[in-house]
């Protein structure tokens, strides 16, 4: 049986003075091997990755574990409490607008005098060396003086700050009414397979401000920036965003399947020891995210959402019904939309009620089975 | 082939200055007989009432009219329109807080005076009359100064204005996630076997706010005081507010099926010629609106719902799993709540996130076949 | 210099299980006297009181007390922390639209039982016997299941079971934009000259769901049942709420003459020992609160307020011009909106955009020097 | 007398299907010479600018144009009505969280190519040629089927297609509580002698995403890249954001002022036939966009603004109290707030509520004498 060990970190302080605290859980293992760390919540509405943190601890009491496991759940205290009528207002700072998940701080400017400093440097000096690096300018920013840093970041770093301690990082977010779908990026294309997730986007290396990308572009380039010297070292890191199907909602035996998603990928990467768990055989379908598509509402209206989510959609299949009472005798008021080419439809507005130009559907296109 | 007209009521101006209005829809059959009137989407995310509308009038094109009928989709502009993060936030006015549905006048205080002065009349004056009273008197609070009008109280009296009018009065609304049903008053139960809704409520003569009970509340007075007088009158108005099921969605095929049930109710009170619209059988259940259950979240934390909408609940069944991840080591993170009485779950929380206190559920308790 | 003590009592939870505290302050005196309860910023954007309260203790520190004094910042942590954009929306609970300072429960209907078994006490027993029902009574509703209350009542009756222990309420608010004003029950008139404050609204033995009424309705109806039967005894309890200023502002100056007003009352109320503090000689106005005067606006646009907050309007005077500029071409677009009658403005709205119907001015009329 | 016409522009559809619509102003003096554009309020709060476009249209009736002049109140009929609480939510998109100004099209990809293609145009040919390329390619996107473009970018282009035809273009927004200041691009320095604003912001070549930037940037790059070449070209084109001061506040006479102002740049810029509007005589300050300095809250709590906005402040001074009562006994309760290098006090936060890294104050450092 593993010891599981609590903190509370301050990120930051509300309107009343009171601390705003996350819990970090630690399962050590023997003390030694890689680290893994796995935040949920960031987004207040997405709450299931806390019930998966907790099938996950259930689990990992019990296996042998090959490594240091750090599980934050409700990464967002003030996301996770923010409500404008019965919905959690939480993708974004209620003061500023700000998606949560667009303020860590990419790293990425430190590879070049790294890798001119490392040159000779062994594989393990480098990953030891440049860990170091990235959580230490991590903790200076945080250490600057307190007006500098505003109150998204200031969450976001101190997450950061322990993510990159970690060798895989998984960021567990739900979309609003969605499939589940891995945020992959291209070098880990065959850890994909690992997860019992059939929608995977690839992600190139760039920087948008979300946590895998902050774990993983620093990492990524410093392996590009050795092969431009000639030397062929991997990407030290993964990290992927878990998108675990839709929000508002806590499912616990959906939450088990996730938990051992996660554990088959885990084990794939020989974090626990003797573990039997294994990826179901599914059929993945990968899209590079180039082409995935965000499918704005033509008209303003009220939605039939009528695309199955996971689904295949053909070229001009009908995607939504757009009643419009407004205009019943001076237009046809109920309006058939479709899309013009193939599609897998992976996640759709939460709301019946639309804007035009509201974003109704994300569609993967041009995808290929991985 | 109905004749079906549009007028655009004005109820209200927004801040740039521009019309708030709201389309009504009149299908005025033979210009004689009784009235229907029948709204939807007071509440800005009870959307399904539209597409309710929308069936009622793709058929009752078709049908012969014993009746004149009036619909109004959209009867809230404001609360139609205001969202907040990707949700409908239109329950309450968003600058007052004060629920939309609860803004009506009651005109029962009408209702001394008018019996004095009708001791004498027939049934058919004493109708006309109290109608045309209640018509009057809602359009001088309309023609009050303009100063003395509040935003929702203006809405409220356009539309009730509009449903005084008439004999039948439906108010088209959604739970948030929820089971049909009907809010029927006590006098009218006989009539709550012609809709397709297996979950009646029976509400006193007592004035909340609503616009059911704004509708019915003063006949059903009027039919007391003459009650009183020795004279037996029957009801003449007929209101009830119909729980189509859940908030936030569009379901054409439902919507197909709830007209179905209303025309099925309005074939029993003879407004249609012809018509072979029947109830379906199934079993109804009904409850007084003092036995008619809240249930307040008794921790916060993040809930699965695990009582099926509709469903027949026995005392110590588990009605939801509570699920608090800052306390995993510290007391049992996950909790079961069960209900001590036998119950029917109809609607609960839209939301997965809860403080203590929320309402999580609403039960019937002390049902009985109707 | 007087001990203070604090305390933190558990009004509720929040969505990640989290306990809502509210910091209770005490300076007991000799531990002998009468009891003072005053609490701030129950609706969230109304933090002067807090600024107040500090104010108090800072001279509360250095007096000799002959009661006991109950102060109570941040009295609601929900609406306090509440945030929509800039502003703080913590006047009405966001998932329901409820008004937080009007869930107090009213214990009236123990009058009549009381005053049978306390026909032949003293005035010292009916105070203490009546006090303690009170506290039981509320307490008593706290014990039931936590199933049974909402989140706004549970928090209204930790407070409420505060103040009831209590001779005198200080419930501190402030308006949006606003003058200072008081409400102050009609048997307390006298009272209301030893504030500074120019602006006292009189108000009846109503319940309104508020805590100054929750306060002193009860002994209110008592004084009322023991003069039916023949006996005159006083109300024994005061209980105002004080209206200082505007909303999301602190001044800590004004918070001092605030501080300094309340102290002036303490004084005639003799509740400090040698205490010099002395109201101001200002003219004050009080006006019935059936004649407080809500004004909406007439028309929706851009206010510009022209009514200066204090100043006595005659009729006829402009009070805002409202400015629409989508019809420029086609109507005036600037219009000044006037009153017909006589009267004080004491506050308007915090916004500049208005739509039809939203309140656009309160105003004393029939208002008389007190 | 000048004619002034008015057009609706449709900038998109909200959820009843009504479509949203846009006033635009014309006055077009003889038809001949630059053009002039002018839009207020694109963010919902800030509402002077409608007032300021009232006096602007007041006082062009009676001016001989030597342009066209365009002007846009409630440029965003989205924000215009979005209320949350007393106050206006209109700063970024309520779904998204997208601010509103940031979502204006960078054309500055058009500019190589088109200078290789216009090596040897004339000045006018250039000006008239580069102009028709940036509303045409603006109408492009705006063609582009409807499921491309989101709601906030459909209003975005509408307004800056309007934008691209003029030679001199003015957003009009305000700050939340702030003193008057004026982005101005490093070019135009000169020109912002002739705004009554003592505040000027020097900005540099980048694109942000707002409107001002949208305008000059795709010109600006254009002189650079001809300077590239070897040949000297002005930038022709003027933008400016204009801050009039505070958000949620009109005032006519203070429009006025504003009014006046704008009009003496546009009689510096030769727009106007004999007129005689000239700058008034004040100290301009400046500073450049990198040193325009974000101060965030050090600490959660209770904020007394005392920097006053439009002050030198000295390093040093105290520029706010932040008062925490949770911890009245345990430290220092009001802590004084400094910043550690003399500035100007520009803007400062709306709401006396702060979160550990809420923006307190926006501050001039590195300021100099204009």
């Amino acid at each position: 049986m593993n010891q599981i060990s609590q903190e509370n970190i301050q990120v930051g302080e509300i309107a009343n003075g009171l601390p705003l605290t996350i819990p970090v859980y630690r399962l050590t293992g023997n003390g030694k091997g890689p680290k893994v760390y796995i935040q949920a919540n960031m987004h207040g509405a997405e709450v299931q990755g806390n019930a998966v943190i907790y099938q996950l601890l259930e689990q990992l009491k019990q296996q042998t574990l090959a490594c240091e496991i750090t599980l934050v759940p409700y990464a967002n205290p003030i996301g996770c409490n923010q409500k404008s009528g019965e919905f959690t207002l939480g993708r974004f700072d209620p003061i500023t607008g700000t998606n949560w998940n667009r303020m860590y701080h990419n790293h990425t400017e430190l590879v070049d005098e790294f890798v001119a400093q490392h040159s000779e440097s062994s594989l393990d000096e480098i990953r030891d060396a440049f860990r170091t690096l990235l959580v230490e300018q991590t903790q200076a920013l945080l250490d600057a003086p307190a007006y500098n840093i505003n109150t998204g970041k200031r969450i976001a770093l101190n997450l950061q700050r322990l993510a990159h301690e970690a060798d895989i990082v998984l960021d567990l977010h739900t979309g609003p009414i969605s499939a589940k779908h891995l945020y992959c990026p291209e070098y880990a294309r065959l850890s994909a397979s690992y997860f019992d997730i059939p929608h995977v986007l690839l992600i190139p290396n760039v920087f948008g401000g979300a946590l895998d990308e902050a774990s993983f572009c620093p990492w990524w380039s410093l392996s590009e920036a050795f092969k431009q010297q000639g030397r062929d070292i991997p990407v030290l890191v993964e990290a992927f965003t878990v998108e675990l199907g839709s929000q508002e909602k806590i499912d616990l035996a959906e939450a088990k399947n996730d938990a051992n998603s996660i554990l088959s990928y885990l084990t794939y990467k020989e974090m626990l020891v003797n573990s039997t768990y294994k990826p179901k055989e599914i059929a993945r379908y990968a899209c590079m995210l180039k082409d995935y598509f965000a499918f704005y509402a033509p008209i303003g209206g009220m939605v039939e959402y009528v695309a199955p989510l996971g689904a295949h959609i053909k070229a001009g299949d009908t995607i939504a019904h757009i009643l419009r009472m407004e205009r019943y005798l001076s237009e046809q008021p109920l309006q058939a939309i479709s899309l013009d080419m193939d599609a897998i439809a992976i996640l759709h507005f939460a709301s019946a009620s639309v804007n035009q130009g509201t974003e109704l559907y994300q569609f993967f296109t041009n995808y290929f089975e991985l």
